[in-house]
């Protein structure tokens, strides 16, 4: 019997993950990779859901799984994948992430301004491409948008792709919001291609829908909580405080690591060598940074480290309308009067703002659902379908944030 | 309607769990206790069962919940339990984990030599109680087994506690190893008090026989795994080794934070000042230190990092049997002969010893079963049982490590 | 210990179901209720979900379970219910569907014309009252919605009651359909009453909105499913012909047993000895007499019988629009010229209907958010909500069947 | 995209269910097949678990899934194995059941005595064989252990059949006993295949470990639970008794179905026709009868059907050790003089006997592991393996069933 190359790693969601291509395991196995095991999957939300403290590396391979699964059925169902292209859309779906900083999007714009994730994907699987000798190539083709046959890009990045196929299944696993359970098996089922496009198959309609409430169950309850989104906020003004008041030779601020550089105030375009920087930072180096900060002599940061640090954190009310001026400086007055903070601090504690949907992309590609006649409508076209203007998730709320003294 | 004091955790495990008293909200949103967000509950397990990263203070959340179910069901039965008791008991099992260190069992004695972890969480209570004002008197003495009614303590520690409860639920919930699923819920409906003794009821004793199988697969599947205790004693070797070469002026060496003071090598009394320094670790700050260590001039110890970083870790044989010093000098030949390390090195990479349960405690008291009649029996006698020598967890494995160049 | 009295049934979707009454136990062990063993919930729908064999009898189990934690929730928050209140209704919600016959709704207007469930349900619970000394008139009380607490009744009966929740859950669980589950122990922590009314709590709308969405998707996916449907015309069209064609003389259409009485075509008032002979029907009587038409002389019943036995059913089609007249007529048409029935018989195997949701109550009456500041909203004015007409589950859909020759 | 025949069952235990070959939808359309929808798996032990209700069918069905997904992994290993042959164990696995009569074990020594299931399983597939043009000849060889493969014969009758393997699992999650779940998914993934014999790879020794305790416990809690077993002796009384009595005039015992040329007593050899009438029979002509029978003028024949009917089951008690004469003789006495039955009809109420594992086949093979290096150890030589003496499921247990007034 003769016995190929596999590797199974447990995985509480999908049961087992198959890596039976040595290739896929050696992309596993390198450092980069790896750093994605000290990147949590949903940065700060632990602090309200404390069971949501799943990793990057494990989500990764959760959408590598499905992505495998979806080319198992798709092939099924005859449409013609080769060797090579399923390589290359596995490879694909297990880097997409590799670009994260340490608490993901909450940083995203602190740390490297300017420069999206993807961009750093893509660079960081340049990079691989290279030590792997141009295996890569059509990964990063597919990856890019730019090969022939975009179903295979849709199953990596579309409304319905095994990434957020996996994060719902995953963050609803791990924080225990049962509202967040999707029936992926069943879509997987239902997925077809037409002309080279991904689509659902009529049969599908329910578990879609399913699937778009889901989402926006997580989005209201999870993504956007309150509690989680004050949070982000405050560790948003710890790095820039860090950043705005950074001196070479202040050695309570500086850290000792990788994060030092970043921390002078990164903006502007990403080279080989501020790449390599930015490969040895993850979540750790923040936390240490908050656990020293919170000693720090500047009084803003310190207070925020250690409000954040201990779980202390700033109440936060969400609401669809701009919060009004005049609650704002009602909040500040109260914290003036009360002494909570100068007038020069105040700013970093009570705060308003728009919150956008920056943890999880924005909808504009639709959903394509394929008839047994061979017609093809868009999910929003079909009759009866629950789908409607309330089911986008909408890209605008207003938040404000202030200390829970200032009632 | 008149609310009283809530607030509710998600939990995966549980689903929701009630926090009823202020007291009890106090203890948790202690810093000494939100310290064990950032202590994981299985250490370096994430390496082999990635999904494992949950942290010691939803496994101390668990423990409680399932306490106050326990109280519950104990109630129903007509056993007598004061609220002064039922909260005692509570605030006990919160407790009872909060003297961990960072990478718990695995560094227990490498940083702090010579003061377990009971121990440790002794003293936070008792500085804990202070600051309440006493509130925590009736707790100690249940949690030192100093009360009267046994079965409170034996809630919190015993064969069948509430914390074994948990952490065998939850860390099956969370490694995806459904061999260790336990029916906790039909557990706690079995329980029984007589004589002030925690018992089980006759018809539990299947559900008793199928949580110590749990526990032995987890032991051996899991808590026991060649790879984790291969990463394990990796850690352990990388801590003693940044000990012994410990210079107050070795900058690359020193962390910045409170984790320096240990590598001078502590060792002796607690006292209340080390116990605040005590208090100041967790995860991170040993995380940190490896991935600044896998730069340090001395080769043992960046290499350990490195390798440990990255996950390339040595390799692991477990048996019975000891291990033939022939083989672990043959190893040692071979890795000299390729030139992986140079023989004063040599000793860090290829080791030999006994593994035993460090991470979860020996089994030395009895289960009792009560009978209908009122009979009371030790589950080892109960006729039919599956209760034999070959499910109590063997004390001793041996084990032995090197590179996996050395073949 | 004093023990109190106490039985656990076995439940998968529930865990343990606690009767620790003994008059409730009285009531399950009761032949009216045991009787609910042989009734299945969902009738004919196993035939396209194998799983879905459960009975009415666990149903009415965990109905009754549900309503024990809702009371306990109600009691924790201040909510006062008094011990015999308590039995009350959970007597009332465990004989809420003790009046079904056998397969339900398919028959409910073919056996028993004229009378409703609930009116029977009453009946028994009369009867049961008589029995027990009296014990049932305030389960009578609320059940009727005559007792002035109004959200005693709204447990049982309303847009969120206990049946509703456990009958989603458990279909779900049985059917395999993940759509329609619903995080049931997360709206019980919702409920409020305000003013006697039952409530949800604010942070519950998103729960509310989920469970909203499972009870469309299990209605289109599974209640409403095309081949359900038509299997139910079926075993309506049988019985019709039974009762059409019945003789007191004819031995191979008699059973010999309760149908028989009905099969004579009763209509009109229940009196205490029709009571009796319909307390003695159950499924088996139905497919028995299925079984045994099977070989019956007149062609149309022993060919509908045949086809539903062994599952050769009917083709569907459902539809928003009316069904088109010339459609039906075609249909017909080709399945005279193929010879598949004589013109007398054809309107049995070819015909079209409305389908109206008969299997689950429609929902007229509202759900009552409770905010924080006191103030009442029903859900369809909440901000932002998603619930809309869309949600609202159609009255009317148009079905037509047909044999699958008949293309 | 050429789509192939495929239709999609709903499993609540497995998901979904591929049937993907028009040969085996053939099968499972056949009326025999069909027949098992109205055979329920587990008998009378909805009496004790009312959730294990699922039929016969839905198990076949679950086996033949499990037999896929084996299969797929032994190809993946590199096993070789034919269209042909797979469709062949396809067939057999689906068919290992189609012998089993009304309440299975329970009935099989009553109704048709003499003549094994799998005798009748196998008369059937030579039947169907015939319909089917020799389709099925390979699938009646492998079936048979006729075939020069062992392996395939293995998957579906050994140790760790794929029979075992869904019972298990489907049992578990319709009672809802959590102890009898098993890692099916894993021991999929650690079967192999050496020497043309069906094997467990070393890594699986705890899986499998598992696997037989969960049988235990399944054995143990469920299948000889004291209840079950005393309904399933009161329905070969029932069914003993009316036979005992039978007349062909005799209205009120006849049925008017299949049953009743069973109740002649038949015994012996099964011819064509004979079959034919078996294949009628179902479990709702066996409750019709009981219901029928609770009006029967024999007072013994009415009494335990009524009993059956309204569970008003006898008491029982079970233990390793033969029951005592003088006990029994005890019980009888009590009866006697508190006048609940005459001498003649006291042997049907109160009796004892041998409780032996008729419900699932006895284990007389061995699991055998392949170690890494191409040894084969049978499981119970393995070090430290749990497996002894009391793992293996003892042949015998004795029983006494008596009424509960006998105390």
């Amino acid at each position: 019997m003769a016995q190929s190359f596999r590797k199974i790693i447990n995985d509480p969601v999908h049961g087992f993950i198959s890596i039976d291509s040595k290739d896929i395991f050696e992309i596993i196995a390198h450092p980069y990779y790896q750093r994605l095991r000290r990147i949590r999957q949903m940065a700060l939300a632990p602090l309200v859901y404390p069971g949501a403290v799943h990793t990057r590396l494990l989500h990764s391979l959760g959408a590598y799984h499905l992505t495998g699964l979806a080319i198992d059925e798709l092939k099924k169902k005859g449409v013609e994948i080769s060797k090579k292209e399923e390589f290359a859309v596995k490879a694909a779906i297990l880097l997409h992430d590799v670009g994260h900083g340490p608490f993901s999007h909450a940083l995203e714009h602190s740390l490297v301004r300017g420069v999206d994730h993807e961009i750093i994907s893509l660079y960081i699987m340049e990079v691989l491409n290279e030590q792997m000798g141009g295996k890569l190539d059509l990964a990063i083709a597919i990856f890019s948008g730019k090969y022939h046959k975009p179903f295979l890009h849709q199953l990596i990045s579309s409304q319905v792709d095994m990434d957020r196929l996996d994060y719902l299944s995953r963050d609803s696993y791990f924080t225990g919001v049962s509202e967040g359970v999707i029936g992926y098996d069943r879509i997987l089922q239902m997925l077809a291609v037409q002309e080279d496009e991904l689509m659902i198959e009529e049969k599908g309609i329910y578990s879609i829908e399913k699937f778009l409430i889901s989402r926006r169950q997580m989005y209201w309850q999870v993504y956007m909580h309150k509690t989680v989104l004050a949070a982000e906020k405050m560790l948003v003004r710890i790095m820039r405080r860090a950043t705005e008041i950074y001196h070479d030779d202040d050695l309570q601020l500086k850290i000792g690591g990788p994060l030092d550089f970043f921390l002078k105030g990164f903006k502007g375009k990403m080279t080989r060598d501020i790449l390599d920087k930015f490969c040895k930072l993850d979540d750790n180096d923040v936390i240490f940074a908050v656990k020293k900060w919170a000693n720090h002599p500047d009084n803003v940061l310190s207070k925020l480290a250690s409000m954040l640090l201990n779980r202390k954190l700033l109440k936060c009310v969400i609401q669809s309308q701009p919060i009004d001026e005049d609650l704002l400086e009602e909040k500040k007055a109260i914290a003036l009067k009360k002494g909570l903070f100068t007038s020069d601090e105040i700013d970093y504690f009570i705060f308003k703002g728009e919150a956008t949907n920056t943890t999880y992309k924005p909808a504009d590609e639709n959903i394509q659902i394929l008839y047994k006649n061979g017609i093809i409508k868009d999910i929003a076209e079909v009759d009866n379908a629950l789908i409607s203007s309330t089911l986008s998730i909408p890209v605008k709320k207003y938040y404000i944030c202030y200390p829970k003294e200032c009632k």
